[in-house]
């Protein structure tokens, strides 16, 4: 099953907007999924969207909020009063409630907060925005179903059912003990098994996997992707359970990781989009593009130390972009496997190991590639045979040193703590760029002499 | 909570071994988690690991056996039985299972199934077989809860206790008609509040998004995160349920699916890992050096068109590198943000908007480079002040026409039905090189005159 946004529905909405019609709006949207909805209001221009965001219901709008894009959500929210927006809040789980409230402006997330209907809720979600947003403590929800370990099966179902009132999907149910110091789970399996006398105490398991309140996120995505969990507590540091994250949340965490790392493979430093504004996008791209017309200028500065060869090697030059294709590739290779190596965590194995299959790989990729090239010059491009072995050697070696750097840099980046994906893309062409040339001009020195 | 492998345990567990101490080695691994212990045995060699495969329970190494590393997981199921292959697979679950199956050589496959002690299991691991592994077939799974529409809450909360023996964990409760057609699912919050006296039909949700037995796994992905599930059912075409997908086996699709757009990018075209053979390594790399090599013939065609320049222009050969870099590192930074745009979704606006936004991009980034370009040339290089106009003029234009082909080849190959993602990474810089270079000389021509 699949939903399509249809020109058809657009135009309509739009011809009942102009209309005010707005019972013919509620109507059209009723049966529609909220995720569905933001994906229209993304296709809609900020007007409409607020129309129809305020036709809605504030039970369906605050799910439609979470969704919508960054710019259209903060200019609906820049439309609505404080009080308007502690009621889209009082629909949300506490972490959504949390990560709406830590956008808006200091005087109005004050304001928010003070109209908030719910008490408790005001409470979890001021709790909530004590924490960084990438560790553990950001993620979470207070949305929870705990049990106390002297419990017996009866009771838990009962307070089962008064907690899942404000839980829309149990996940696991926690055992506490009376100093809510998180002690195990309950399965319910065994709950749903078990005769309604039995004590928690004898039937709760006590291993569970928890992270602490300051774990970094992307640390829970590890434990929670290993461990396959799809909820996970989170403990303060007395071991008191204080929340739980969900895996919808992580999933947005491996996300933008996986996104990140490309991002810096293809040299774009911040997280953009395709549809940002031209100064963010210039902004994330320009760094990367300095830093290549750097190097550029040192491969300028290289090629110039080599200039007597012009008069009777002239055609030496003409290779020089191909050198540094091969060294730029070669180098991206080798570093985006260790990259990803290293987050996957499958990387084993001495470094010297390494070392010696980096230089096997590239001796043969050199070998075949090197025979292409051989052959290429010589009889496509018509190059003398002696400018073939020159180029060939170079080839060979300019690959084994790409190789080791691409695979050595990220190793060390990583060693010193830096993030290795910082030297996939630009920064490995650059270098290798450089060094390419200088490998391949240094050997044609050496058998041409000039 | 963190598990790290300490050396000493593995020094211990290596002394086990050798004295073949296996009450030692159980006592040791009995309270570790089954991804620990894989974790561990990746770390031993293929005897070792063995040795303490066959040790442990088979209700443990079943869970062991899906975590190991590929190579691994063969080596051991090559020393097992058909037997005790399908003793591991008895305490899997179906999706679990067949999977492992579907590794197994055609003959093994059939002995190894008839081993299979749960006839209903068999079945159901049978019927997993038949579905393409890319496909909602071959990622869902047989175990669900499900209830028929006719039942009352008190009968389905009984039938519900004797089907969650045999499934780990319950997702979602499904509610079906008597010829087993999906009707809706119903809310376990619902049945822990409502009176055992209702009927089924009366409370169950019947919106429930579900997807096609035969739909695309990125298509189950998108949907799954699209509206946040952690399960979904599958059904066939007369609309039966038949299996359920959960989120573990998505985030699994998802991070293959950034994985592989990563690797393209970098020049990668199959799935590899720093630790497969160089053979494996070689053969995912060449295709693409290969691509960059006769890219590379092309530039040395184009250069020596401007051969005539050497003498009385011999300094614009200096700046081809660095023309070429920018051309290359401009097109990826295009190319990488239309592919994610396109695998996230989040493109909109027409192809019109798109031209002038990238033309407008490359204006502001030109206008900055070339300044710099400039001041560099004449300070830095000491290059004559003509020589830095052409060049400025010709990068100007070199980054227009780079991310104008990184914006366009992407959309195009999307349009066709081709992977994007194929269009960033060697193919993108390649093409841009040749394009850059022929700009550069075209336009120094123009100027200089040569």
């Amino acid at each position: 099953m699949q939903f399509e946004i249809s020109k058809d529905l657009i135009l309509e909405l739009q011809q009942h907007i102009v209309h005010k019609r707005d019972q013919d709006l509620e109507r059209l949207l009723h049966d529609m999924h909220h995720a569905d909805i933001a994906e229209i209001l993304d296709e809609l221009d900020f007007n409409e969207a607020t129309y129809i965001f305020k036709v809605l219901d504030s039970d369906k709008t605050a799910e439609i909020l979470l969704e919508l894009e960054d710019d259209l959500r903060e200019n609906i929210l820049s439309r609505l009063s404080a009080k308007e927006i502690a009621e889209e809040l009082d629909e949300l789980d506490t972490n959504d409630a949390a990560d709406i409230i830590a956008e808006l402006s200091n005087n109005l997330k004050a304001e928010v907060i003070s109209e908030l209907d719910d008490l408790e809720h005001a409470k979890d979600i001021i709790d909530l925005l004590r924490y960084d947003e990438d560790t553990a403590g950001g993620l979470m929800g207070k949305e929870l179903v705990k049990v106390n370990e002297n419990w017996n099966v009866l009771t838990c179902v009962k307070e089962m059912r008064a907690q899942a009132e404000n839980v829309s999907r149990v996940h696991s149910i926690y055992v506490v003990d009376d100093q809510n110091r998180l002690k195990g789970r309950l399965s319910l399996k065994d709950l749903l098994t078990t005769s309604t006398k039995t004590q928690i105490a004898d039937i709760y398991i006590k291993k569970v996997t928890f992270v602490n309140v300051d774990a970094e996120d992307v640390e829970v995505a590890r434990i929670m992707q290993k461990y396959d969990l799809e909820a996970i507590p989170v403990v303060d540091a007395m071991g008191r359970l204080v929340g739980r994250i969900t895996i919808d949340d992580i999933i947005d965490v491996i996300r933008e990781e996986a996104d990140k790392d490309y991002q810096l493979a293809a040299g774009i430093s911040q997280d953009v989009e395709a549809d940002d504004s031209i100064i963010e996008l210039s902004k994330a791209r320009l760094p990367w593009l300095v830093l290549a017309l750097l190097g550029g200028f040192i491969t300028v500065r290289v090629l110039g130390l080599f200039e007597g060869a012009m008069v009777e090697h002239g055609n030496l030059f003409f290779f020089t972009p191909l050198i540094a294709a091969m060294a730029g590739n070669v180098g991206v290779q080798s570093s985006a496997i260790i990259v990803q190596g290293l987050a996957n965590n499958t990387l084993s194995g001495s470094l010297f190991n390494r070392l010696i299959k980096e230089i096997s790989l590239s001796l043969l990729n050199g070998a075949i590639l090197s025979s292409i090239l051989f052959l290429g010059s010589y009889f496509l491009l018509g190059e003398p045979a002696v400018l073939g072995v020159v180029i060939c050697i170079a080839l060979v070696a300019v690959i084994i040193i790409a190789s080791l750097i691409g695979t050595f840099i990220p190793l060390l980046l990583h060693k010193v703590g830096v993030d290795p994906a910082l030297a996939t893309g630009p920064f490995i062409t650059t270098s290798n760029d450089i060094c390419g040339i200088l490998i391949y001009f240094s050997i044609a020195r050496m058998i041409l002499g000039f």
